[in-house]
């Protein structure tokens, strides 16, 4: 990151958290370069590039101020729910008929599960491919199947022990993409008809997924920097049958929440007590804004109970289909479902990436990866500001490239993704994310593509057709 | 393939008919580079390459003569059973040990389920998998997740037409190998506690995945030369409710059987007629040793019945793991359960595949690799023959690289295994391919790696574990 990008990141953080309210004027240039030690030429620039992301703008003769966007600015969401439900799930169609709507490469991509293939050092990764396959001798292709390739499994177990997570090398299962692990993990501890305690709102797969097994859910509230609710948790572990949890302890999917270690501790120590397994979907680990990666539950995990399931799909290498999972006690039986299903990801895919996490920079990528998205998550809450109607609350998310909004009431977000998509612009409403089909007046946005004139447009357009509700 | 190992073939076929017996004099070199039109050096070259294969063997003044290896000529199996059963599965433990039993690279590989690795053209893929990645478009690797690279569906399609397969490009489904499309298409048409018609013996991840979906399997015999026997289906259609059926119409694993065309068409009547779909694996549809490839059941379909399942992992790129189903009625719904298990296999690995069907010279490969695995099977069946007890029975596959043997009635493969797996011998023994842990004194040998005096010297070690039963 470059020394202006650097103190933009500042200013903005300063921003973002009311320090500087909406109206303050930013600090001169003559003083910002004093008191911060920059040259006047970095503030400028720092100051040009707020002013492009839409957090500031100049006034003639007077300098810069903090943009009045924030005349209505967003409030953030109560937790999601009240109650725990139990309930069969039936979503499978409707979340189809919105992954349909993002073939057209020309659609607004906001319905996007993924952030823009730009962002990823894909020539980079050809290389290592390249290498990789040079130097594999041959009976590699036939023994990575069963084993994995065993340098990809080091550098894996590599980055759980310098985040604080020791497992044994033996836990690790590699698997097609991280959704390939959560579908055997739960296989592997339930059968049909069982209850899985998952959040609301959900990861619409995992509601997909529940409903071709044949699970019921218990769904738990959300909140929306705090995660789930512990003691609606609690209660439902006590009264019910539940036979695993399905969580997303940080960077949540809609919602953005992240639990504290604290809380993700206490969660871990509950469902110790009641020896029920989790499921730890931690797809979005490497994507935090702040400086230090958030612990997984599974920093906490003594005797095997969490099933942690990570993937470089979504950091690194959308396509490859090679994610994986620290499956504790249950690791050898869920490598051997998969062996009697897939039986392992791409041999050259995975030999490309071990190749690529030791010789391709990928901290390195990944700062700069963070970066933008956090870039395109401020001009998409300004931008949000500037068009959405009133009443419009919407999370804060420290990491990631989704915004959960909940619109005023009279909003209908099926509705809105129709009327939307006639415009072209995708968007993942709200009833997608729920067994239920709640949440009918809340949309996922995704700000994972470079913000242009462009994505500004499409939220005039989107706040156009909200305020006609 | 050069001309001597044309005529060598010429010669091994006049063997292998029967034509020249046991202890026959092969035609004098002048004699047969008269009668042949070719060279007598080229004689002699392919009479040494008889001689290596076992097939012949030099008497001092007096020529070349039929090898006495047939004194004991192995006879082929008569049908599997006789009449068919119904049963829940229990064989995934066993299978699963065997299994573990490949991994050590020093084990004499005849249980392993893959060819040599040396047998395909792996540095020329790598070639392909460059070029691919220089020329795709980043937006590709995720567009290419939902549907799959078009390029591979069309280099597939057009495969089918060329072998006189009709069918429609939306009907392709991309696959992380085979297996991933068999499981699929299984959970497309049946519930728990369904029953499944399948062949008796039945390759054992049929048996795995069969058990994983708690499905019932009615055991149809097969004819180790005509393949299943269509009056004991007709007889269970009729009798109970069999909601799929899962066979391997040509090359059948284990036996190797391939039904004719005939009773290809018969067998799609009779599924017609109770309207029953027929998940067709034909993944060693290419391995064929003739000159005209095996027309599939699939060819007969008329209606979307038959969801044909092949791959790329035992012809030409093992560990990339890419196969496919045409899955016709049931096209739409296996692509969406692949959405919700793995989305897809690795867009690279497809990308390389589509590439080199391109470019690489499958059918040139193809050729090479389908001769090296006939002569391969020459080499086995003699070495059995010189080693194995009398009584021992033998497949005579068209096809492939796998050999079934029958062993006299005292022999109980199990132990046979763990004692050749003490003397590092590995090979499939009978029970792996029944539901009823039935084929107690059979067992399956992989003739795909190149013959060596290894090969030969656990075949003797086979033999003499054999012999002590």
């Amino acid at each position: 990151m470059k020394r202006y990008e650097k103190f933009a990141d500042q200013i903005a953080q300063l921003i973002r958290s009311g320090m500087l309210a909406p109206g303050d004027k930013v600090p001169s240039v003559r003083h910002a370069s004093r008191t911060y030690g920059v040259s006047p030429s970095t503030v400028f620039q720092a100051y040009y590039l707020l002013e492009d992301r839409g957090l500031i703008s100049a006034r003639p003769r007077s300098g810069y101020f903090v943009r009045e966007l924030a005349q209505h600015p967003l409030a953030e969401q109560e937790t999601s729910a009240q109650s725990a439900r139990t309930t069969a799930v039936d979503v499978s169609e409707l979340v189809f008929s919105v992954l349909d709507s993002l073939k057209d490469p020309h659609t607004v991509p906001f319905g996007s599960a993924f952030p823009s293939p730009e962002l990823f050092p894909l020539p980079r990764l050809a290389r290592s491919m390249a290498h990789a396959l040079r130097d594999m001798p041959a009976h590699a292709v036939i023994a990575d199947m069963t084993a994995g390739n065993p340098d990809l499994r080091r550098q894996i177990a590599l980055r759980y022990m310098v985040s604080g997570v020791r497992l044994a090398l033996e836990e690790l299962v590699i698997s097609n993409g991280a959704l390939e692990a959560l579908n055997l993990c739960l296989q592997c501890v339930t059968s049909p008809g069982d209850l899985v305690a998952i959040e609301a709102p959900a990861f619409y797969a995992t509601l997909q997924v529940l409903e071709r097994l044949q699970l019921q859910a218990v769904e738990i509230p959300v909140h929306p920097r705090e995660g789930i609710d512990l003691a609606t948790l609690a209660d439902s572990l006590a009264r019910l049958p539940v036979k695993a949890c399905w969580f997303m302890s940080s960077l949540q999917n809609p919602l953005g929440a992240s639990m504290s270690e604290e809380k993700k501790r206490a969660l871990y120590e509950l469902l110790q007590q009641h020896q029920v397994p989790l499921i730890e979907d931690d797809v979005y680990a490497e994507l935090y804004y702040g400086s230090q990666p958030p612990k997984p539950v599974k920093s906490f995990d003594r005797d095997g109970l969490v099933m942690h399931c990570g993937s470089f799909s979504k950091s690194l290498a959308p396509g490859y289909r090679v994610g994986w999972v620290a499956g504790g006690r249950y690791a050898e039986q869920i490598s051997r479902l998969k062996l009697m299903t897939t039986i392992s990801p791409s041999v050259p895919a995975q030999a490309a990436i071990a190749d690529y996490l030791q010789h391709g920079g990928y901290d390195r990528h990944l700062r700069k990866l963070r970066h933008a998205l956090e870039s395109q998550q401020d001009a998409m809450l300004a931008s949000a500001a500037r068009h959405f109607p009133p009443g419009t609350r919407v999370s804060r998310p420290s990491g990631g490239y989704f915004l959960w909004f909940e619109f005023p009431e009279a909003v209908d977000s099926l509705q809105l993704f129709q009327l939307a998509l006639a415009q072209g612009i995708s968007l993942a409403p709200g009833p997608i994310f729920s067994a239920t089909r709640g949440f009918r007046n809340c949309a996922r946005l995704n700000h994972g593509h470079p913000w242009t004139a462009q994505s500004e447009r499409a939220m005039e357009v989107l706040g156009r057709i909200l305020a006609a509700f």
